[in-house]
């Protein structure tokens, strides 16, 4: 355009826009002017483009040459419609809306009715032959316009409003009469005198150029600025401003206004669904007097104009191959569409709408991918809070483990054992959980902590079961002693109602309703399409056999991490963990890992079965041995509680010999400590019993004829020759037992020096596993625990961060030394077999990396799964498209 | 050789050899063959190479070949010596001696007087007219035989000894007579043949190629084996064996033998020094029986040939440009020489003989310098104890602090200040020590830990004062309440003497001889020497003026890193920093620190004026604040205390409150946690005092005329906009004040991200500094403390990890990634200042990485200042060296 004529054309009428113009002509506008194309009946109008915004954003004026476009437009308008601007017959009355290309709030809104003063407002009278409407529109036109565009509080008007009201002793606007209005309008003009120190602009030309500028201001209005910079939206997208003529759908009975969803927007089914006001206009709806009707029932009030809509609706859905939202407004029997855009919807319905396309060949498989994000799967999967209710957290912690949970207060894992096989719903609320609350978080519903990271006992456990746990909750108190907690001034007493949500962290007092999740027949298809697409494998971090089969039945192709820690933790081992523990030499150590041999076998025997026909990669042990002992601070009480009370010798002993060794065996950094290969090396009874197990519970199976391909992981490896010391042991183990089948031994790559030394590890590695929780912990130097407990909010409100790392994978970071891990050792392994198990295995984005990054699969929580297999069948189509650009 | 004539040359007379032949004929061979060139009085001989021994090796037994060769080589020496192997007239006698290219424990000794029997001994007894010392030399020879080639215990000779001299009632072997020696030769005799099968062998070739293989055989025993691997030496050296013609030094007072240094190797004066015995051979030294005497006495008693020994000194000296260790021996008037080798000698020697055979033209400078281990230059800058006594150590801790001390034992940091301020040399023994203690630490001779690692804050104290250090003594229980500790059964009280070695970690009861160090001309010469060379910069990590003082005198070049933290530990002030932190806001946190900024401050000028004219790296506080309160532990007992004796309400909400935030501070894993930048972003009223301090001081010194470079570091950065936003801080402060002098801003680089990202942060960076301690921890996934005390012993023992990483830079892992920060940072910052800052930056390896990754300067201990120096000069000397070489 421009080049041409050596100047910018800033007006496109209607007729001259098409959808794909979002950029120049904002959302709104380039959508009016493709239902315009469509021939679709939509009022006529004109779209300022965003580059004259930009022009006035640089000018700090309106062009010159905008002004006249504005009026040529308005002339083909006036012509269109019959009408005139500004005329006291036959007024052209129009409305003014913003509309950026990224829709953002902040923006000016609406005005209506501009073209209105005290002449046109004549006409609009003996037209509508209602001279309250007409007063009442001009009325509602100087409050809007003098808020909006000249910047007068609502308040000053609201409250001449009141004292008319009060004058006559009505409690609504609506039933104001003529006289009433008149003086509100008189009142209203005299305050905008007063206030502006001139008169408010009778001229329509004046109306719609400040108006017009109103939204070029509104750009940069400190909220729609902030919106951007945080969603790093370009301050150079400027905004275009929508030029509308006016219809009415309150010019009687035959008229009306409404909105309507292609199809279900809850729950996706293909029907109409909305509302509408028989008589209204928009606003109308907004004031609250009268209550919208199902859409359908305009079937039956107005049959012809609901044939149109559905047809309208069918077309547009088609046209755009997604489902639309509408506005119509219905003026004296005629249907015109005000506007159409993609419509919001749950994730439910975001599956049976793609599904449903798919079925009626409106969009592709590939395309349905595209159209749902997975993250918004989450809730499908977990129980979830209903979000129709009013919503009022009493607290805020660590969001540990996703799913909302209602319960009675318990103080104690016995209580909420006891509670929970009686067959109570319970929250398990404790300052921190231990091995010995096991069996507590067994039997609640969901547990609350008020300490703890996202890595703390409560949340790992609770991850594992698929149970919701929100930890870190800091403003609760606990006061064990006397059952019972506070959060500021409110009490909370055991066997109060308390919901907890652990997908956002709040926690609400009372029973909340929940929804209960359902995998679909739509969503499994779904899912199956994504299967088709992928190419990156997609497995489970399961521990026990009940994880691994929700895993499978999620559509997991194997385990990728099995923490065997676990079931050191069981309650009903925990005595033989801690007599290996306390042993003084590796015969003891050994002698007390006997009783533990037979249990993890048949562990590894019951998941073995349920993953029948898959690899199973089982982590050895890595925790400190110290988190198998309990806590170092109640040993210390006891003992002084034992010394006070002239415990026996024998029994003082006993105990001062296991604080002793709990005294040893802390650390100042365990999370760099003794713990994964370092444990394994100098404690070696441990991962030879754990080794033996595994072999032991394969041939088992396999005597059953069902093949397993187990995946011998050793964990935090930072030389090789950690890794070549235990992989000898491996084999040692695999020689004694005779005709062990087909196995793999390799290593979790989760310090920064196995990435940078993995070649070498790859020589004698047999798979990689990236375990990026750790490797962001050491690659940043952040604790997770302490940097979510004490600075992350911090990092990420202040924008230092923008993502928590410890949730979507850190590219730059840890990615680039995961690529020096990978480029490392499929150098020197061909085809080196490589997944990730960290947390971020379940994150959308960080799946798309793995995927960029040639990774073989990745591994997450059972209950992230779906998210998993459709995040990676997007980044597969992702990386299609982009090999096609190429 | 072998190329030409189809077979290998296997046998080397003395002539045939040059000291280049090292690897060929070991280093004894290539020695005795250089003086025979050299036309010094060798007795004749041959070396049998180590390429025989190779052969051996493979083939199991002695090469055909060989045999030719030796008969040969034998023929010759017949020949020059006018006598014949295995003649009862004149008979020849050889001794026969390993010589690997490389000398290592475990191989075999020496066998002197083969070729004697029962008919040789006649001639023997003829010629040196003394049967009863024929029959001596035949009986020691079947012992020496008997034991090293045949393998008999020596216990088993040493029985029919006795029992002789038991018969004749003597006490010692030189009193048994001609009588006695037979009767003890016949039964040794007999013995052999029983405990063999067969009798001793009576050939002289026998014998010969007997103790030849025992050579080759002794290659591979265990303990060479051992020795090999554990210094990397390769098993395909092989050992070469030397056979020589016999001298004696015992056929009457015209003879001795003895061994000279041509040089004191404990002083490196420039004096021959040895001992000799008149008329005696070797062993008779050995024996212990007489006393050596001075080898100066020679000139009195015999003074011709002293003046050949001079004369052959300082010929072999100048010969091989280095201080010579000669055995010799004088027959009959005739000094001969045996073995020449390079002397062993102290470090303060070492530094010494380098000056004076630069002085003396000997030697080149460059080469001076590469005659010096820069690690042995540790005992001249620290007390040492006297390695002369007998050294038996009660415990031994972790090394944290180099230097010895004796002192009286004290258990608590008050009674250390009392004596130490009365002038009582005390060791300050504690569980742990806090900042509570420094008073402590100062007035101690050194201090003694049952706790904590390299990095504990005695160490870190200890370190910074130069002060002797032993810390984490697992084995040292103390009883504070008792005052006593206890190592085993030993038991240790108040007022004790006790030693502590913090070079080695040796704990000594009673009070050790020190010796003191000096820095003597020499040794001054010496480094400046090693400045003209080195192109890498040497500053020094100090925090005091005192400490700075010192690194100034050593030659440091600046301050490298000034660690602020310990100017907040200072009793003085720990009032008012524990006042800011217990501040609820930033506005009450900058009250509190208004006490603080004056003492910083003039902290600054005293260390700025210490450095007049130098560049001061500041780094901004670091360590978490919970180090700043009091322990955890103590403040809950302290309450419980209180609570119990019924204290007033304000008291205990006093400490409760103290106690709440110390909670509250408290971290899973601190190294990871809330510190660093992460403490100057969510506390910003810190670094904004530190900074005006460090301005204003600079500005206060700069009105004395003193010009000074400070660098402000900004610790632990993993994201640039950790800095961004900092650095914004400081130039804000720097605006706020005006007119302020040249300075930088740069960070510190210890944390992988950092490496990773260093092109984004050198963007915004004036200078790096690598803090390799925080680095290699996060590196490896290692908390130093935690490794050092729990598995870093067992890694190293177990050879899976070569170097302790904390001592030694990982240049694999660490150096990695250091050269990717580097490679990055200087991509976008060309000339980018770096340096490294952790310990490392004293230890010479990790130097020598430095110079090699491209970093200007390196900074170290005060103390290691002169290591430093001298490493970096040799590390030049090394690059240059090699550049040539391309």
């Amino acid at each position: 355009m421009g080049e041409d004529t050596g100047r910018s054309q800033y007006v496109y009428r209607f007729e001259e826009g098409t959808r794909d113009m979002r950029e120049l002509l904002g959302g709104k506008g380039a959508n009016l002017a493709e239902m315009t194309r469509m021939g679709l009946p939509v009022p006529p109008g004109f779209t300022i483009s965003t580059e004259a915004s930009m022009e006035y954003r640089r000018a700090g004026r309106i062009p010159e040459s905008l002004v006249g476009e504005i009026r040529e437009a308005m002339e083909s308008l006036e012509t269109a419609r019959g009408r005139s601007f500004g005329s006291p017959e036959r007024p052209l009355l129009v409305s003014v809306r913003s509309g950026a290309p990224v829709s953002m709030p902040g923006m000016m809104d609406t005005i209506l009715n501009l073209g209105l003063n005290s002449n046109t407002v004549a006409g609009l009278a003996a037209e509508s032959g209602d001279e309250r409407f007409a007063l009442d529109c001009l009325r509602r036109f100087i409050q809007m316009y003098g808020n909006v565009v000249s910047g007068i509080p609502v308040g000053d008007f609201e409250r001449i409003l009141g004292s008319v009201r009060d004058g006559v002793g009505v409690a609504s606007d609506y039933e104001l009469g003529v006289g009433e209005l008149r003086q509100v309008i008189d009142s209203y003009l005299a305050m905008y005198r007063k206030r502006m120190g001139r008169g408010f602009p009778e001229d329509p030309w004046e109306q719609l150029l400040g108006a017009v500028e109103a939204v070029f201001k509104s750009w940069d209005n400190p909220r729609a600025v902030v919106y951007r910079r945080h969603h790093g939206i370009s301050d150079a997208l400027g905004t275009a401003v929508n030029v509308q003529s006016m219809v009415f759908g309150n010019l009687g009975s035959g008229g009306g206004t409404g909105v309507v969803f292609t199809r279900d927007p809850a729950t996706g089914e293909a029907t109409l669904y909305g509302e509408y006001l028989q008589n209204a206009q928009g606003e109308d709806v907004v004031a609250g007097i009268r209550t919208p009707r199902p859409v359908e029932e305009m079937r039956d009030t107005m049959p012809e104009v609901y044939r149109d809509l559905e047809r309208v609706a069918r077309n547009l859905e088609v046209h755009y191959a997604d489902v639309q939202d509408i506005e119509f407004t219905i003026e004296e029997g005629e249907l015109f569409l005000l506007q159409t855009r993609g419509a919001k919807r749950t994730p439910a319905a975001a599956v049976r709408i793609a599904h449903d396309m798919v079925e009626e060949g409106v969009i592709s498989r590939e395309e349905a991918l595209l159209r749902v994000d997975p993250e918004d799967l989450s809730v499908l999967l977990h129980p979830s809070i209903d979000l129709s209710g009013e919503l009022d957290a009493m607290a805020r912690g660590l969001p540990a483990s996703p799913g909302a949970a209602s319960g009675k207060v318990v103080f104690s894992a016995d209580d909420a054992e006891r509670s929970g096989s009686a067959g109570e719903r319970v929250i398990l609320v404790r300052p921190e959980t231990t091995p010995d609350d096991i069996h507590g978080i067994v039997g609640a519903q969901g547990i609350l902590t008020s300490r703890g990271g996202m890595t703390c006992h409560a949340a790992i456990v609770a991850r594992g079961m698929g149970k919701p746990c929100v930890v870190g909750c800091g403003e609760l108190r606990i006061d064990l002693e006397n059952r019972k907690a506070t959060v500021g001034s409110q009490q909370i007493q055991e066997g109060d109602l308390l919901t907890i949500d652990g997908t956002s962290g709040s926690v609400f007092r009372g029973e909340m309703d929940l929804i209960e999740p359902v995998l679909t027949r739509h969503f499994r298809t779904f899912l199956d399409w994504a299967d088709d697409v992928r190419t990156l494998g997609v497995r489970a971090n399961a521990d026990t056999p009940e994880d691994a089969a929700v895993a499978r039945d999620f559509g997991a192709e194997g385990i990728g991490l099995c923490r065997t820690e676990h079931m050191f933790m069981e309650p009903s081992r925990l005595e033989a963990v801690q007599a290996m523990i306390m042993a003084n030499s590796t015969e003891e150590g050994t002698r007390a890992l006997e009783a533990i041999l037979p249990l993890q076998r048949s562990d590894f025997v019951e998941l073995f079965r349920t993953m029948a026909g898959l690899p199973v990669t089982i982590r050895l042990l890595d925790p400190p041995l110290h988190e198998f002992l309990p806590d170092i601070d109640e040993l210390r009480d006891e003992l002084r509680a034992l010394r006070a009370a002239g415990a026996g010798w024998a029994e003082m002993a006993v105990k001062e010999e296991l604080y002793s060794r709990a005294l040893s065996l802390q650390e100042m950094n365990p999370m760099l400590g003794l713990r994964g290969c370092r444990l394994g090396l100098t404690r070696p009874e441990i991962y030879r019993m754990q080794v033996r197990a595994i072999f032991e519970a394969m041939e088992s199976v396999r005597s059953e004829g069902i093949e397993i391909f187990p995946e011998i992981m050793i964990p935090l490896v930072s030389d090789v020759r950690e890794f070549r010391e235990l992989a000898r042991m491996v084999r040692e183990v695999a020689e004694e037992i005779g005709g062990v089948g087909p196995h793999l031994v390799g290593t979790m790559i989760e310090v920064p020096r196995a990435c940078v030394t993995a070649g070498e590890i790859a020589a004698e590695a047999e798979f990689f596993s990236f375990g990026t929780n750790d490797l962001t912990q050491t690659v940043f130097g952040f604790s997770r625990d302490d940097a979510e407990a004490k600075f992350m909010h911090f990092y990420l409100t202040e924008g230092i961060l923008d993502e928590n790392p410890f949730a979507v994978l850190d590219e730059v970071g840890v990615g680039s030394l995961i690529r020096t891990g990978i480029d490392g050792g499929r150098a020197e392994r061909e085809g080196l077999k490589i997944g990730i198990c960290g947390e971020h295995g379940g994150d959308p984005r960080s799946i798309d990396f793995c995927h960029r990054a040639g990774m073989d699969y990745v591994s997450c929580s059972p209950y992230r799964i779906p998210i998993a297999r459709l995040a990676a069948a997007r980044s597969a189509l992702k990386s299609r498209g982009e090999s096609r650009e190429m």
